[in-house]
């Protein structure tokens, strides 16, 4: 449990081999030869695509050979097939159900989120403990209870859950997910979950982002003299 | 611009000798303080800071003494007096004006998460392009054109905005906030924006960290042979 950092999920053995860094930039590269391709482009050097997302072309070299030799030195890289290969090492060749835990505004936020179907996720439940919201259809997405949690997760297989209840509820709601069978938790609620080691957890803080955009701003003009 | 990684402000000139993941680690420190405090309890051990956040206690002293001796050997830190000075730190012993630009789903529940004021954040004007939502009112702000952005900026003195239109917006709308004197930017719009120096942007990929949770989830069990 020692050494682990911020964003790092807890669930890292199969996967030791390559950092959280990594796999954060490998996103990148993803969403950036997404891009491309919509644009037509078919080839893409190590130079270009580290221009592009203000790293080094050799942290680019380095990071895709990780995972194999995609490029041809001196041609670069075929934008359609590091697309397809990058899909593949995040799974997401295919598109995963995920449930949204808590139906508030940030729940609602992702289950009208229609952008994710593009990036392999679709959000196929949602539940929330609050009876006025149960029953309701939200972006097309029905409210159960929370009650009926481990018996959805299991009939339609998800694997994937978002937290986005109160920190007070995190923790309960947190290891019923866990009990259900989820294997993955992305943790919009302010606290850090304590929960077995075979479930991935990545937090997503929105005000500690904004606290550490402060931080990089520094004081205002008036006090820095 | 090279060597940045994700999540890597653009602006650290000012701060450059605290690194963005040690600035992620303050975020941490001073939201578990806080909930420490909250419950009454006065000192806390670099050991039991570490231990409740997945570090070492040597990580969590080498963080601290960046900025200073706070700790006493053997006693540990004054709980209420460690929140003061990381608030110090994050410039959040005051809240700052944040300006949502984008009033769609995230634009809206950037509006209604009300625990932002206690972070040091109050989202103080929200902009949109569309007529059907300008002169509403979303969680008690008024929705206004982006037309008046700078004016709005400049009266309020608002140095920080969040980003959330779609990709395709994203660029044009970021140089306006540019041009009205923002100086950092929380970006949730899935492209790199291309901007001064002197513009702080941290970027919040939903979709990113759904794949990077996947990724360490790993191959479901039938495909693991």
């Amino acid at each position: 449990m020692r050494q682990k950092r911020k964003g790092r999920p807890t669930n890292t053995s199969r996967r030791e081999r390559i950092s959280p860094l990594t796999v954060a930039r490998l996103s990148l590269y993803l969403r950036h030869l997404e891009e491309l391709a919509a644009q037509g482009q078919s080839m893409v050097s190590s130079r270009q695509l580290g221009d592009a997302l203000g790293l080094t072309d050799v942290q680019v070299r380095k990071d895709l050979a990780s995972f194999g030799q995609f490029g041809r030195p001196g041609v670069g890289y075929e934008v359609n097939g590091l697309v397809r290969r990058l899909r593949e090492i995040f799974g997401t060749e295919r598109v995963w159900d995920v449930a949204v835990v808590g139906v508030g505004s940030i729940g609602r936020a992702l289950l009208a989120f229609k952008g994710l179907v593009k990036k392999g996720f679709h959000v196929a439940a949602a539940f929330d403990k609050d009876p006025r919201k149960i029953g309701k259809r939200v972006s097309g997405v029905l409210v159960r209870p929370m009650t009926e949690l481990a018996v959805t997760v299991r009939r339609k297989g998800i694997r994937l859950a978002v937290l986005a209840v109160p920190a007070s509820a995190a923790q309960e709601a947190a290891e019923d997910l866990c009990q259900a069978g989820i294997k993955g938790i992305l943790n919009f609620s302010p606290v850090r979950l304590n929960l077995p080691d075979h479930v991935a957890v990545v937090p997503v803080d929105l005000a500690a982002k904004l606290q550490q955009l402060n931080y990089f701003i520094g004081p205002p003009k008036s006090r820095q003299g």
